[in-house]
């Protein structure tokens, strides 16, 4: 079976549960303590990041940005990144923006100093890192409502990895409450959509221990 | 004429340059002073970062890592992304460790510091990142040379984009005099073979006003 080691809120393994599922690929999910640098895991990926995907032939395929790419070019039947050059242009730059500008912005000020601090007994959220990322996060729901409302999906036409990766980080967001969608009514829109999709339960079903996420995390009709 | 929006030490950028020059496709370099935020470029790139290319029939491609893999898709020639899914794993595996580990833990605590901060009137570098990226540099030194060890250039057999980004990070660390070829001999000589390529001809030939280079930085036989 496919092994996709990862954590629960890391918004980049989200990402690629997502794109798994989407794309019909059975997996089997290993939690993976990245901050314990386990040996094992370093061989797989010297990054020591998550997620890291083990296909069941022993193909090792660490980072969830070559993981992408990786699954598109190994299983194109259900395609995620455009089809020209144009499109594809476009769900690449929304890719890298949501996994290196948002994640930046947002979800490292929030779940990083929220959730990730806590669980490795680094203390008390930085006040400062939370402003930066509550003023970050209006900032780009506004900037998903725009592209919501100007195209069906966000890089265009058609669903694609942009729409997983910026997905991928709102329910880890929205896991610990920090959404305030009410801010963008197209954007909140964009996300029921998403949300509906058979693809997205695993992640909805997840529950972190000692974290309840707020009622309306898994309700479709938010 | 296919234009690329740049910084001279960005290494994002100058992985560009060198794919472009080894793909022989020409280019006009244009500096774009991305700190002034201007809203004719945020309309090119949302992201408002360097490099973004400008293709001759109007295309707009943002952000080096879109780029890279835009070139490759439209300009297939010369390969520079591996041939089978394996070998494109490990070179982008090696593209995002030095495009964002190595980015995070060397290129902006010594060229974000030293150079970035004065260049925007931000003060002195900080004493403690400086500590951060020399003892780092000094790892990712000794991993280049055990790539080398290993592997004809750093992904495998063929040269690719791996060897650019990395030779990108290194070029701009060494035209600021933080890059102690000691450290790994055999590192030293993949640099050599890199800086010989007609392809960095045009990076070598780059200076910053008010920066200059040690004497060995565009020597071949440093």
């Amino acid at each position: 079976m496919r092994i996709l080691y990862h954590l629960p809120l890391s918004p980049f393994s989200r990402k690629i549960r997502l794109v798994l599922s989407e794309k019909r690929l059975p997996f089997e999910l290993r939690v993976e303590k990245v901050w314990e640098r386990r040996p094992e895991y370093l061989e797989l990926n010297p990054a020591g990041t998550v997620p890291t995907l083990i296909e069941d032939h022993g193909l090792v395929v660490p980072d969830s940005g070559v993981i992408g790419e990786y699954l598109e070019e190994a299983y194109p039947d259900t395609p995620l990144l455009g089809a020209t050059l144009a499109e594809r242009i476009e769900v690449r730059r929304l890719v890298a923006w949501f996994d290196g500008k948002f994640a930046a912005e947002v979800t490292r000020n929030l779940v990083g100093e929220k959730h990730m601090k806590r669980l490795l007994g680094r203390g008390n959220p930085d006040a400062g890192a939370l402003r930066t990322g509550y003023t970050a996060i209006k900032h780009h729901l506004e900037y998903v409502g725009w592209l919501s409302e100007t195209r069906r999906w966000l890089a265009g036409a058609s669903i694609s990895l942009a729409d997983f990766a910026a997905a991928a980080h709102f329910s880890a967001l929205d896991y610990i409450g920090d959404v305030d969608w009410t801010v963008a009514p197209a954007a909140k829109d964009w996300y029921a959509r998403m949300k509906s999709r058979p693809s997205f339960r695993g992640v909805l079903a997840d529950r972190v221990p000692g974290v309840i996420p707020p009622e309306h995390y898994a309700d479709l009709d938010f």
